[in-house]
């Protein structure tokens, strides 16, 4: 490579770090939109910036284009997803960045959705605009790993979040519960809902603890209420949470709960990707709904709490599993640690 | 303070790293004396430098003066520790300092052995020496943990090994536990052993595991045989290691094992630091040894190598403590966060 294409290239990943700072803004708001944003460019200067926002609101290229106006001729465009191609609830991105006179898209990666999947890069290479796709391709991907998932797979990207003592319990015996994480941890968890499409439990959560899984954190950089909802899916196989009792539970006197009473976990998941458009899913419950999934290799990420504290053998165990061995014991990688106040947040990949 | 002092005070703290490290290469081999490193500063260059290798051999300012030789008249000596003002095995180094012609001495620490406790300071200051006390104290004292508290209180610093899953269990419900954390982990172990003047077990994991608790790692820098053993204390009140099933395990076999039969676990480690110098007390059992040892107040460091793995709620537990509710758990800080190959190491701290 020569020095030139080099130096280029470190110019590109600096602009295209600033679009997915862009992208970042609408982390929380665009489900299941993915969150995009796009940076214009010209002499080296950023001349137009933006990020979609949400569902039904133009897409980030718009923005971008509309904050450049004339300066967009002649300049590149950095986008963290490709153009879309396709007319739906809003024009083709592609087109409007071919009408802008840039002559140049830098792609973080293509985007698999069917109806988009290189069609926007060759739109935009057949109108004579230069394209460069894979610049800081895994960064700006974390930001849409559910999107990105359920585009490739039909599946959803599936968090398993658990708050654990040291020794590995969630509980005491008794179920008191409140609180084995400090509010830092906490308020973590509200991010990992405001980024979920959907929240799984079990009814045994329900009965127990009476939780309102809502997003209602202030610290989201945006407000709660900008934030969709993530649906709430009820595990309850055995029915116990039937009509008339559901009105003892704070979360079931929501309208929208989707109360599932099958034992297949896979059609579930299956099921709110191509009914419900949630492709980024949130475990939270107890031990028995928890080793279901590990069990079945339904779990992309595992996301624990951990407190330093100890709460001893007769405390409620962290997971419902029973290997007869070392070999039969699950595995995982540890991708990130992190100190949140006192506790420890560790995310952890199934090996 | 004036801009003088401000970098003079630099300097000392650069060269009592320096001291520090000398200090560092005794770590494994001074038992039950403390680690120490001296280097000699003539004109702000290095001229004499040495450490106190192992009992019975000069201490670090011999070292450091015999390696400065002539250098040493008008120049700074850093210590990481007070200089001795009493003949016990060697002759005093603070005498030693005051014949080399050194005209300025800085110390990280006083030493609180009562034979010393002030009388070296005081002496070189008799003799017309600047002292200074007070340099990097913390960073020194790190490094001679169970030497410190047990010259304060009588009692040995008392560390507690657990290795564990992610869900705090030690072994299967068959007691199959090798291994549960990696090479790296199991090595970072043999470090802790090395630095132990006696380790703890169980009657219950000699019997179940047949361990060596024995230092033979080639990775502490020097070789094994330089490491003095540390000491084998075996809790076997119910006495099941009779004399006629000691030579089934080869722990057992070594002729220097303590059984110790009695109840009373702050009596052992009195009785470890007056009739032993048994300074630094590693425990490495079971998860009974282990709550008793934590739920009587006696373990000033909790360190736990977690592997990111999930054993099931029949494994066994970590620790055998039963807090009736949440109010009654055992808490701690996280002093330390390490990845030690693809596990955990957390250095805690009882609350």
């Amino acid at each position: 490579m020569s020095n030139i294409n080099h130096s280029q290239d470190a110019k590109d990943r600096y602009f295209m770090m600033l679009a997915i700072e862009q992208a970042k803004l609408g982390l929380y708001s665009t489900r299941p939109n993915p969150a995009v944003g796009c940076v214009i460019v010209q002499a080296e200067e950023v001349v137009g910036q933006g990020f979609h926002p949400k569902v039904g609101q133009p897409h980030a290229e718009v923005f971008a284009l509309k904050d450049a106006g004339i300066r967009a001729v002649g300049a590149t465009a950095y986008v963290t997803l490709e153009p879309c191609s396709h007319t739906g609830r809003t024009p083709p991105c592609a087109k409007a960045l071919i009408e802008s006179g840039v002559i140049r898209v830098v792609v973080a990666g293509l985007d698999p959705n069917p109806q988009v999947a290189g069609r926007g890069v060759r739109l935009l290479e057949q109108a004579g605009i230069e394209v460069t796709v894979g610049i800081l391709t895994a960064q700006a991907e974390v930001l849409n790993k559910g999107f990105l998932k359920a585009m490739r797979t039909q599946m959803p990207y599936v968090r398993l979040k658990i708050a654990t003592s040291l020794d590995g319990r969630t509980a005491m015996a008794t179920g008191e519960s409140k609180w084995i994480t400090g509010p830092a941890a906490r308020e973590d968890v509200q991010k990992l809902r405001a980024q979920s499409g959907a929240i799984i439990t079990g009814s045994e959560t329900v009965i127990v603890d009476n939780p309102q899984l809502n997003v209602r954190s202030s610290q989201l950089g945006i407000a709660p209420e900008q934030v969709p909802h993530p649906k709430v899916v009820i595990l309850d196989r055995r029915e116990r949470l039937q009509y008339n009792l559901q009105s003892d539970y704070q979360l079931c006197r929501r309208t929208d709960i989707l109360y599932w009473r099958d034992d297949n976990l896979t059609e579930l998941l299956k099921v709110l990707v191509s009914e419900y458009q949630c492709y980024d899913v949130l475990i939270e419950a107890g031990a028995s709904v928890a080793g279901s999934f590990l069990q079945q290799q339904l779990v992309d990420e595992l996301i624990v709490y951990q407190a330093p504290c100890l709460l001893g053998q007769q405390a409620r165990s962290m997971v419902d599993i029973n290997p007869l061995s070392l070999a039969q014991q699950l595995r995982f990688d540890i991708k990130r640690y992190e100190q949140l106040g006192s506790d420890m947040k560790l995310t952890l990949m199934p090996v």
